[in-house]
Order: C-alpha cells, then structure tokens, then sequence
C-alpha cells in the first residue's frame, strides 16, 4: 500500500497536483488506522517509509516514521471529515490551477455544477444525463479549519452524489472506496474542471 | 497485434485520449474475428491476455480472457458498425477534451467542418483544399445505443470523406485500413480538433 | 550525424512538431550532398538508415535506403530554397499547431512580427530591441509548389534577419548554420508561436 | 551539489523554464565562492563539470571549466544583487512563457500583485490571506544591466515578502535559502503565474 501512494504521488505531481510541496494522501490500513503523507515536503520525493499511521477517528499519530523531521499532513482533520460521511477507503488532496480555476466558476450559493459530459460516468454512480453537484467551500487560513465545512456540505443531500470537494483558491478533495476507485474518480474529476474551464473560455468567445 | 494494441493504449492514455478508464480499441484478428479491449479497466494498464476475441458480424464473444471479471468493451456495437461501412481494420475511441470541446462547435445540424489545415493531408484520400465534413451524434445514456445513429451518418454522402464520428459531451471514434492508418488519423484528428478549438478562441479575441 | 537527426525527430514528436507523420528534416552531409528524412512515415520511427542522400544542387537523389518503399521528403525543394539563399546547414520542418496559429496573426502583407520578448537573442543576430519580421506564405496544394515562394521571400530586405519562413495553415521552415543552432532557433521559434498567441488571448481579454 | 544542479536544469528545461539556451543557475558553494552555469549553451546539456566557480563579492571568476569555450552566465550580476539583499543560497533564472505573461499583467507602476491563491503559503513567509507583491522591472538590452533595478526593488519595503524579480518581456529571477527552498519557491511561483493569467483569461470572459 505503501509503495503504492508514493507510485500515484509520483504520478499525481508529473500532472502538476501536488507541486510546490501541495497535496496529500490518505488511505485506510484497517478500520482503525490510517496511512497518511507528511507535510511540507515534496510530495513526489515520498518514500514508504515516510508515512504516518494515525487514528481514523481522532487523527492521533499511532506510529511515526523514523525520520522525526517529518510532520503528518495537514489534511489530517479535513481527511477524515470526509471518511466520517462517506464510504471512503482512500482521499486525495489536489493543489491542481484546474481545481482552482473551477472553483472560480461556482455560483453564488458555493457549488459548481457540471452536466453535459459522458465523463461523469467514471464516477461511482455517476449518469451523463444528470446534473453534478459539487460542494465549493471558502478556503481558510490553516487547512484543518476546513474539516468543519466539509462535513457540512457532505451532509446535505443536494451534494449526496459528489465523491469530491472543491475549495476556493486552493484545490480539492477526491476519495472512493479505496485507492483504485480514488485515483479513477481524481483523474474524472481532473478531466472535468479542465473540461468546465475549457468551455467556458469558449462559450465567453462564442456570445 | 495485442502487444501492440497495449502499446496504443498506453500512448493514447498518456495524451488523455484515455483516462479516468474511459475510451477503448479495437482490431480485425481475422475477417470473422476481432480484438477488443475490456471494459471499466484502465486503458494503460491493459495486457496482451486481457483482449476478447469478438465475433466481427454479431459481436458475440468467442473467446474471454482468463480473469473472469473482464468485460468486454461497451464500444462493441459502434466498433462494428464503423467496419460494416467502411473499409476499417482498426477503430480507436478517445475520450480526449479536445474532442468535447470541437464536438460543441458543430453546427446545428450535427456537422463539424474543418478547412484551411495542412494536416487534412494526413488522413486517407485528404486535401488541405476542400472543406472536411465529420458527423457530430448526439450523446446517448448507454454507449451502445450510438450505434444506430453511427451506422446512419456513415451512410450519408456528405461524411464519405470522413475516418471520423464525434458524439457530443463524450468523444470520438477513429478508424483506419490498419492500425498503422488508424494510429495516424487519431494523431491527426486530435490535431484538427486542438486546431478549431485552438481558432475558434483566437477568433473571439480578433474580433 | 543520423543519430543525431533521428534523435532530433524523437524529440520534436515529442513536443507536437511532427505529428501524424508531418514534418521532416535535412542536414549538409558534404558541400554537395544533403541528409534528408524519408516522406509519410511516422517521424518518430525514421532510423539512420532509412536517411536519403541527395544532391544539394537539384535534389536529385544520390544514394537510396535499402527500404525500397521509401520515398524523399515532400520538403526537398524548400530545403534548397532556404539552402540557396541563407547560410543554412539544416532545416527543420514543423508542422506544429503553434506555428498554424502564429501564421493566423500575420498582417495582410504576409508577415508576421515579433517584439518585445528577450527569447529574441536566442536568435543568431537577433535583439530584444528590434521587430523581428517572419515572412507568412499562403499555402498550396503540394509542397514542392512552396519553393519558389520560399525563395522569393527571403530574398526581400526586410526578412534579412529570419531564420525561418511560416506557411499559413501548415507550419515552419527553420534553419541555422549547423544542426546545433537550427535546434536553438526551432525551439526560440516555437516559444515565440506560442508566446505571440498567448499575448493575442490576453490582450483580447484586457480590451 | 553540481549534479544537482544539472539536474535541475534539466527538469526546468522539460517544464519549458529554459528553453533555447536561456535561464540560469547559480548556488553558493562557500560564504565567498559561487557556483555558476555557464552561458548560452543548452541547460539541459550541462555537465557539473562545466560550472564556473565565482567570487560571491565581485563576481570576479575564480575557476573555470576546462572547457575553454564555455562563458559565465549572463546572470552573474544579478544573482548577485539577490544575494545582496536577500537571505539566499540558490537563484535560478527563468525563461518561461508564463513568467512574461504574467509581467504583462504588471500595473503600470511595475508590481504584480497576486492574492487569492492557498499555493502562496509554498512561499517562505507566505499567506493565503494577503496580496503578494512581485517586482516587474522592465527589460534591458544586456542582462547585466538589470542587477542596479534588482537592487534598487529589493529595497524597498512593498517589495520584502518577494522571493522573486519578474523582468518584462524576458522571465523571472527566483531564490531560496537553499537549493530545496529555491526550487520550491521556482514551483510555486510558476504555478502562480499561470494562475493569475488563467484567471485573466476567464475573467475577461465572464464580463
């Protein structure tokens, strides 16, 4: 498993996710534990052995790497708000400018809606004949402010379809119920904020 | 040809022609028989063993791979009906942005006309002198039910010319003599749709 | 020097240059005698021996590649052209989508000028202080019709300092005194493309 | 460190931050001695033998490469004027389209201001929640004229949060305390310049 988050970090940061030290990982090792990425360093340099073992109920470091530099990542909190509401066995955390730029493009009300793409149907549950609906939270000063919103949007029903939450001028959140569904659905939605970007940069040329 | 079909995948896959699972292949083994990728796995990581050997005329699936929880390709039922009316021996479905974005600028009778690019010389019998005319469907819920309206296009005089179907909101479907033929017609599409896109934007900005 | 050109092949592939087996290349073997890519393959596939030898003064083919299929590049004659009037120790021939998208941008006269962008002095003789003119030709149906046009071009005062010609809806001709420097100015040229199209996008936008 | 160096430019050369011979490199090696690239050459082809080792005072070269044809870089004065005035043991020079179209954004009192972005807490000091506030010099016709403008903006106080000079129509001057520092800044910085422009971009088509 842990090979394997520091294989997809390596390819999440040749697509320009996590630059810059940005974005995180997580995944569940059992019901009660997690493995998560430290913070702050680069992301594609991550070893196996560079993980934290935390608490999947209250985030507390159960195992540290051997390094005692490395600090576990700051999507501790926002991590597990998400797992908390859904049935996720793995999340991302994407610093990605696609992220941002769509969440530029959410209505007032904070959500992006996105219809018209065949795309959706790489999503769990996913129709290309429906609107989706995607939370779009206000970015906080400190990333662990944001568990509180997000376990608010994943509450209400208009966003019960959504595997994702976008946070504005910082990126988003992806998760499926375990690492192979997690990267499909990053790479969907990926697809589908630059898809979202691409038309409206269109549609503006179009009027 | 299976090693080589992955081959193709992997490439395609690492121009997003392919992802988040999304798009497939497909090649004649025999007059009576095709090789067609699998369903809901991801394209890149698609290996030699894991093909069906598909009946050319009525799809039925005359040999499965091993692992028995492979699907064959939704793409089946349009795969055949591009080879029922045209000399093809390969068909390629791509899931690539820019085949979106292009799909949205056909006109309102589900045409996209390109001209004024020398690479119209890539594809078979093209000339960077006449107006290249590709049919434009609209999306369906199910994959297989563009069939029908693939088969119809194909049949009209204006698309003769045409290697080509778009589908709105989904992608394109590519064919060629061989794969060798195919392989070049999806390079050169791809550029032609980067290219009217990449105009039409341009032109916004002109005006 | 075979290596050399297949190896420059790779790369320009890699970048969107030569797609869809467009493109080509050439360099001076002797005084008399030109290296010169083989016509409608994939470029990325050209092997040092599939090269033709040809003469420097007509064209006319010297020795052959073993692979009888092979036929000399469609850009034989306005290798010579450039040859014939510039200092030119090879030319490179790109058929990137960059290069169409510049050449919309020419001025009615058929030029295209390029100022303020310091990339300028990776130009042999070039300056950031100056207006760099490329001359814009219209397209025709073959390529070898291009030669004389090509000649013509460079033979005007005012595109003295270009070490390249655009072809509308086709691409660049690019050269320097040896395969080093043609290397530099093919990518110093392709940034200015896409910088010159980039600053039109915004410019629009800033309006 | 010199291998890591070279490797670096060559990741900056992938990325399109050193394109035709252009960008630069510099670390110190010592309180008083420099470590430099040298001059145009191509950054991707560097040797760590080929660096030139410099006086961190005066710029004065200490040793050269045994190579007798390579030169210091251009970028010898103004690394220098950042080392001056700054905290920094790397400064690396960018060529990258999306560092001039970021200076085209400069208002005209030559400041890029950049707010709104979680990316700029990648910044050493850096904050989600205020402006940043990048100097936009403007080009020069030899680069060693721009180290009295460096200077002169690392002064003044609206400028202290910056760890990078913005040149119009050229790139961009980015340091760090160290090597690590550096290219992490280099990252961020990037990212953000592509950020302010695609948000330009949609801005002008959402009015």
């Amino acid at each position: 498993m842990r090979d394997r988050l520091c294989g997809l970090l390596r390819t999440f940061y040749a697509r320009g996710w996590v630059s810059g030290t940005g974005g995180g990982i997580c995944a569940r090792l059992t019901d009660r534990e997690l493995l998560l990425a430290p913070s702050a360093v680069p992301k594609e340099q991550v070893r196996p052995r560079d993980f934290f073992v935390v608490d999947a109920r209250d985030g507390r470091v159960l195992r540290r790497p051997s390094d005692r530099a490395l600090r576990p990542s700051e999507c501790n909190a926002v991590f597990r708000a998400v797992m908390a509401r859904r049935e996720a066995g793995s999340v991302v955390h994407s610093h990605a400018l696609s992220a941002v730029l769509a969440g530029d493009l959410a209505d007032p009300d904070g959500r992006l809606s996105i219809a018209g793409f065949e795309m959706l149907k790489g999503l769990r549950g996913g129709s290309n004949r429906e609107v989706h609906r995607v939370p779009v939270l206000e970015n906080t000063s400190e990333e662990s402010e944001l568990a509180a919103g997000v376990g608010r949007a994943l509450s209400l029903p208009e966003f019960e379809a959504a595997h994702c939450v976008l946070v504005r001028d910082h990126g988003a959140y992806i998760w499926g119920r375990d690492v192979t569904e997690t990267t499909r659905h990053a790479e969907v939605y990926h697809f589908l904020f630059d898809g979202v970007v691409g038309r409206r940069s269109l549609r503006g040329v179009n009027r």
